[in-house]
Formats: structure tokens, sequence, C-alpha cells
């Protein structure tokens, strides 16, 4: 594979171990950070001033960002990446946004004959790290491509999802409602079963390692046996944006979805008690509240 | 492990199996079932006339029921098991019932010094006859350790909890809760994949065996995928009771449950469609069904 | 109207307002309450040493109790109502209670060759104390018949549900749920309201004498204003337990209810939060806790 | 009061009735409908092209149109009202918009030192074409002084909300979210009593006439009744639209609103099945159905 000019907008902890190991792939990356320290203490990367100046003469730039508003102030706003992305160059959207965004940025891209892909990732930073995330990508042909080998620098497997971009972002939100299903249901459960003066770490063992032999199941059932929540792997009010964007790509197709409703008020109101930065596991936390006399 | 007098009352699906490893083993049985004919072509076993004939001069009668109300017509009807279990011998209740049954039961069997456990199972028939279920084991202590050799004919393993025979009852409960709140997840996810016209196997084949890597998710969701819902492996009807025990549960701890109160809604709204029979995993054609137009 | 024998079973806040209009219509009353001294205090009657004395030389019995439960104690508990009270009296059950335990009192007072009226009332003991109460009345004809000049001496309208005495209660718990829904929506309503910045007292006024012009709205909406949550008008540990019952009501039919089921939630939530003594009203604190950050 | 000059868009049943009652009071009309026969029928009138011809010389436009989506295209689209409207001259929007959308109205229209005032109505349009709607007025003070002698000629009371415009909307989409609340509490309760077998119309002359004695409890409760779904007096598809604003605004403010999440679902379920032109009271239909076996 040969180097890329890459460049790079959005350095949380997920964007920070992803560019990570494209410079040590030996990529020349262009990053843009909100906050400058977090461009400037990574190694071995040309810091940009601007989303414009992370996009202009580069192959492919990737966002790695929390939300629509966030890819739409970096996309549309002073000095933004769409007016600077050469042609025929690329946009990766690879946050969690919303499948009418995404549709949208699908749009201005190819009025402007660039190409876009959207391509959210499942995983947690340190999977990144390691090269273990999974990539859905989905959009323009030639591009997810071009992609690809970019792509499994930090993933373990790029799911191909076809042409239409927002196809790869109702994936993501789907997938996410079904583990945030299943952190509520727990949640219940656990809840359920110590009020009636039972072992909960009997109960998990039983339902991580034997009934669903699930690391899923074993990572957020055990945060919520040790009431382990901050700091968090998927924090809460990602969570209930991932859940307000499955609401909204099921009323854009006309599709009830009572579970998503009821995982939307569970998580805003975990999210008005003020713990929107701990872990979507403090749902458990929620219901023990509740549970609680 | 010395060859034990048992007797047998229930020969669905789950007790037939279970019944055969035991005889398989050496035991000497004596079945009960409402429809006659179940006993009689069970090889190596004798027919009992009543649930009563089947209690007399055993160690342990072991129950294998749907519900409450029928282990109650078992235990309290004409020539019921209770009058006839000798003083010391065992009830092992392994259906799935309802907390508050399990602790009148054990009341009950106390009242006569007989012995009681609630050993409720997890896993399909074929497990069984294939010594692969889970047993959850609750109650007297002397006959939890009776019972363990017994078990474990049809079991990998025998989970102890404790003295409390309810508490069997209500992890059983809680498991199911947390079974039918994952085939709620997929069926609304699956649904929504869909009617975005997104291939569904697809993302069947990512949360399956890629997000949760759990057989659970692999054998539900692929049900739903292929709308194989009958023959039932675990009846809708039998999901919706269960449900109805884990309100019942959540309510004597004055706990809300709203996710346990949304999958009653569904399985009954199911139930009333005419899928008592079908799969829980018919909850997907609920969901395809609320997502037409 | 010739004047009675009257048994009188429970001295709450309304059976106190109930039976001092039967005292002032010259009727002849033996009251029993669980403490004593509500009974001795009430002039006019003479006080019973227990249910059965209340019962026992009657024509009609009264209770007034809270639930199921209540009713239980007073009827098959020691020195209880149903031995007691003669051959072709009447008991007139006027607690709310489930439709499923109304039916099991028809059944076993006409095993005795007793009479049994369930006739629940809407209304405050404010209204009793004027006449005017509504009484729904179900079950023996003539009992019915006998009943409503008792009946009328504290109630605007006797309510004929006919012969079978569960559907007076069925009506009496849907006629609660009907209270309760318009309650969570003027909850959720208000706090919506007031979240936007908005007056709530203008569209409480709207709301109550305009778009609904209805005393309901005007009364449980002006508490909600107000945060005027204590004393209860109507508790909502009874507001819980008609939604309970009004949940089991739905389960035997096999209806789904999903507003119920929520009620049902959201009730046991501030219950649990302490506020079970409270008005029912006291959900606009729940969700005003909800809408807070 | 003077004679005005009065652009009016949007001829529906509504729309129709109060301009009939403008004209009829001697204003100058000149009105605009997608389909130009409705504009032709209204006597007394002139004709516009495009929103752009009615808005043009008026001192007040009025837009009587179903949604966010019309009237942004009404006011964005090509020969749009807004650069047509004078300066100084006064945008009344009386649909139910979002509150997002008529704070946006707000700010172009100020942006062009327009006037706003949003002003939803509250009845139906024989309730308008006897001048006795209710107008909920915010936004511009000149311009809701300006208005209100015209608001007065079809509605029975001006109810002034403040300098805010997009309370009005909260206002508006909040009463609704009671009404629809109401209607799924009527459609669940009278669904319960007649499967019990009980007569639904003696609980429903209990409810509306007694319990509630309100008029809106008798027109919806005698729909449900009667399934009489048709002709819609509140289309459903309308009453989901408001819900979705509900929901939006209760979202802004953070606020988990658990009724109106089950009060989209149900009405997007009763949508799906083909029920959108219907009455909200069909919401009593999809309870029927649910209930029955």
């Amino acid at each position: 594979m040969e180097h890329m000019q890459i460049g790079f907008v959005g350095l949380g902890n997920m964007g920070t171990a992803m560019a990570g190991r494209l410079v040590a792939a030996g990529h020349d990356l262009t990053v843009w950070n909100r906050t400058r320290e977090r461009a400037q203490a990574l190694p071995g990367v040309s810091v940009a001033d601007s989303p414009a100046a992370a996009a202009a003469n580069t192959d492919v730039v990737i966002t790695m960002l929390a939300d629509d508003a966030a890819v739409g102030a970096v996309m549309f706003g002073p000095h933004g990446l769409l007016d600077a992305l050469p042609r025929d160059a690329i946009h990766a959207c690879m946050g969690t946004i919303s499948a009418q965004f995404s549709e949208r940025l699908a749009a201005v891209h190819r009025q402007r004959e660039q190409r876009y892909v959207a391509a959210p990732v499942f995983g947690r930073p340190e999977a990144a790290a390691q090269g273990k995330l999974w990539v859905i990508a989905a959009g323009d042909p030639t591009a997810r491509r071009t992609c690809r080998p970019i792509f499994e620098q930090f993933a373990q497997e790029v799911i191909d999802a076809g042409d239409d971009a927002a196809h790869a972002s109702v994936l993501k939100i789907a997938g996410n409602f079904v583990l945030l299903a299943m952190v509520e249901a727990l949640a219940e459960s656990y809840a359920l079963v110590k009020a009636h003066g039972i072992d909960v770490q009997l109960f998990h063992d039983f339902i991580a390692a034997r009934l669903f032999s699930s690391p899923r199941y074993e990572a957020y059932g055990a945060r919520i046996v040790h009431e382990d929540y901050e700091p968090a792997g998927f924090a809460l009010a990602h969570g209930l944006k991932d859940t307000r964007y499955a609401l909204r790509a099921a009323d854009a197709v006309s599709f009830p979805a009572p579970l998503v409703s009821l995982l939307r008020d569970r998580l805003l109101t975990a999210l008005n008690r003020g713990w929107g930065e701990s872990d979507v596991a403090a749902l458990g936390r929620l219901s023990a509240a509740d549970a609680a006399r």
C-alpha cells in the first residue's frame, strides 16, 4: 500500500488512536482539532489551522466527530472542509451521524464532484489502537476501494454496505440500539434480582458466560454489578444521541419502534440526573434507584 | 451414583427428553402425564394413573409443567402429588413458575415435612437429550445435594442458588426477560434496517457473529431473518407467561421495570394475532407488520 | 323508606362520611373499624367488636375498605363477616377491589345464600357528606333494589350496571384509569410548558376552563400548578393499586393496554420516591423532576 | 374596526371557514391556495397566482397550513411569501407548526423588518364558521395588537401568550398532546370495558357526562362508542405530526415525556394500518383490534 496524504479532523480518544495507527503505517497526516493541544501532542503529524487546511491537498480527509452538529460545523463553518477538499478527493465520515445528515453530506459532496464515504466504527479506543475495530463502509464505490486499506490499519474487518452512504449510518445506529437495549435489560434484571436479595454476581455469571456467552454481556454486566460507571467507554450522552438518531431513522420509514422510544426516555432521564458523562451502563444506576424505596 | 426411585410428572418435549436421560442412567421411573399416551410411549418406565401414584414410594418426584396452574392442579387436585409424597421425600419443580407460587409450594411441603427444590432449566429439549441444560437449583439444602447427580444427567451445569426456593424462580424469570428483551431488540432493529432497504442478512451477520458474538443472537436473529417462526423452540405464549411472572416478581419488590411492561404489551399483542404457538422470535413478525404500510 | 339494620365496616374518611349520612337518615348502624376509636367517635351508632358482630342481625352490611387484602381480612379472617351474615342478607362492597376478587366474593356469598352487591363509588369524602357521590352498583338484582335508597343517602346518582358484580369493579377501575391518564397528561404537559419558560397558569386556565371545560381538569391541574400535593384527595398509593387492578382486568381478557402499563410504571416510580401518601397529582412532581437538570 | 388588506394562504376546511368570516366582516382578501379551485370557489376575494402575490401590498398575511413543510414551501419556495411581504407588514402563522420552526420564522422575518405572530387555533372548522375558535397568539407585540380584531372575527377568545412566538406553538402542541392522551385513555378503557362484556354506552355516559363533564370526552368518546371515525374532525395523520412536534419540543428541553412517546408509537401504528385520514378517535379502533383474539 502506497503512502497517502490524509487529512484527519477530530482527535477525541477514538480519533487519536486511529490517527496514531495511520502515522505508524507511514501515511502523511495533517490533523485538525478544536483544541489544538491534542493535535500538537500527536507525534509525526502536521497540525492544520482549520478544517480547510486539513482537507486541502489531500487524497482523503477523515472526520471522527461526535454528531451531526460537530460534522456540520467542520463542513459548513468558516474555513470549512467542504470548500477546501479537492475535486475527486474523499471525505470519510467515521463518527456516528444520523442517516438524514449522511444523505445530505453525500449530496453536497456529489455536487462538488468530491467523493463521500460514511464509515462509522464499532469498538472502543483501545480496540482502535490494536487494529480491532469494525468499520461499516457505504457510499461512493471507488472511494470505498481506496479507503479500505486505510481503514484496515485500525479495523479487524471492513464491512461493505453498498453504495448508499446513509445505509452505513442506519446500520451503525441500529447496532447501537441493540446494544443499548441489552444494557437496559441488564439494568432492569440485575436490579430485580438484587431487590429479591439474590447475589447479582451469580446472575451475571450465568447470563454473560453461559446463557449469552457474549463479551458484550460480560463487559456491560460487570460494570453494572460493580457499579463501575466512570470513566465511560460509551458515554451515556452519546448513547442518547444515537437513540435520537434511531428514532429519526424509524420515523423516516414510519416505523413505531416502541423499544427505541423507551430507551430514549430512560437515557434522557439518566442524563437529567447528571450522568451524561458516565457510561451507558449507568442505566443500571437508574434501575437501582427506581427499585429503591 | 446409586439408582433411585423417581416419580416424573409432565411429559412435554422437555420432560420426555429429561426422563429419557434418567432411564438411560438406570433410574426407576414412574411417570404420569395428562395424556397417558405420551407416558406409554416412553420405554423403560412404569406408567402411573395419577400424580399421587407417581409420587408415592419415591425418593424424588420431578414435575416438568408449564405454569403455576398446571403445577397447582397436579399438587392440589384430586389424587394430587402433595398428599401422596412420603415424608422426607423431595419434590423438584423444574418448570418455570412464579416466585410467589414457588414460595407457596415451599411452605406446603415444609408443613408436611417433605422437601422442596425449585430447579428451573435453561435450554431446549435437544439440549436436554444431550445433557446440555443449565439447571438453577434452590431450596432445601439436603434435597439439593440429593438432586444434583440426578440433574447432572441432563444438565451440563447445576447452578446452586441457595436455600430460598423462590430465588431459583426469580433467576429463571429474570433470565428469560433478558432473552426476550434481546428478541424485541432484534425484531425492531431488523425491521428498521429492512425498511431502509438494507440487506438484513448483512446486519444479522454483524450483530450475531461480530458485535455480540453470541449463539443466542445467532439463533434468534436467524429465525427473524428467515421468518422461521414455526415450530416454536420457545413458544410465544410461554414467553408471555414468563413476562407476567417477571412483572409480578417486580411488583413484589415495588420495582417499575418499564422494559418488562413493554415486553408484556408486545407479547400480548402478538398472542392476540394468533401467534401464541409460534416461537418468541415471532416478535419479528409483529415489528415487520408495524413497519409495513 | 323504612329504617334498616345496617352493618358498616371501614371508617376511613369516606366511610365516616357515608356512615354519617346513614345515621342522619335514621338508620340503625352497627359499625366496626380496625381502630376502634374512629368508630366510637361517630355519634348515634353501636360499636361492634368484630366484623362478625357488625354483620350479624343486619339486613345489609356495607364494607368501605381500601383493597382486596383489607376486604379479604374482614371477610375470611377470625370473627369474619362471611360466617356471621344472615341468610338472604346483603353484603354491599363499596371499596375499589379487583374484578377477580369481586367475582370470588359473589361466589362465596352465593354458596351461603347471602346476597352480594359490588357498589364502588366515585367522588371525595366531602362529596359523600353532601350526598354527591356516584355509585356504580352491580350484582344480585333484589339486593340492588334494596340498596338503592341506602346508596341514595350519599349519592347523587346510583348507576345500575347489571347482575354481574365484577362489572361494577371493572367500571370503577376503568374510570380511575381514565382519570389517572388525565393526571399523567397534565403532569407531562405542564412540565413541558414550564420547561419552555411559559407561565403554567396560562396553560392551565386554557386547558381546564376552555379546552376541556371540566371540573376534573380544573382540580387536578390546579394541584399541579400550585404543587399542592398534600393532603391527598386521591392517594397515589391507591391510584397505583387501582392501576394494578386495571392491569389484571386487562390481562384477564388478554388486552395489552400500553397506557395502563405506563401509568403503573410512573405511579410505582413516584411511590418509591416516598410519595405514596401524596395525591395522585404528585405525578406532576415526578415530571417536574424528570424535566429538571 | 377599519377594513384591512389581508393576504390569506391555505384554504383547507379551516382556512376556508376563517377566510369566509373575514370577508363577511368587510376585509379585502387576496387568497392563494395550492389547488386554485378552492380559492376561486370563495366569493368576494381576489385570487392570487402565488404566495408572493398574496403577501404583496398587504398589512397582514395569514397562513393556515398543515405543517412545517407546507409553511416552509410557501415562505421560502419560488414566488414565496417572505420576499414579497412589505416591511412592517405582519405574517400571522395560524397552522400548528413546531416550536423550532416558529423560532426560525420569527428570526427570518425580524431580519427583514417584517413582523411575525404565531397564532395557532383550537377548534373545528364549524367553530371557525361560528366565530368560536380559541386563538393563542404570541410574537411581535404591535402585530399582536393589530391582529387581535382580525382573530376575533372567528375566535371566541384570543389568548395572549407574550412576545416569544415559539411559546404559542408550544402551548398549541402541548394542548393537542393532552387531547390525544385523553383519546388514548378512552380508546383503551372502552376496549377494556367492552372486552369484559359491559355496555360501553353506559361507561361512556358516566365518563363524559358525569365524571369529567366535558364536551371533549362527550365528542371523542361518542365517536369511539359508535366506531364513527370518518370523516375526520381531527385527522390522525395531523395528530401524529403534532405528537412529533411535542416530542421535539420535549427533546429541546431535555424532558423525557413517556406518554408523548407512547402516543407517537400508537398513532404511527394506526397510521400504518391505513387510518391516517380517519379521526384521531380511530385510536379506539386500534385498541379494539388489540383486544380482539
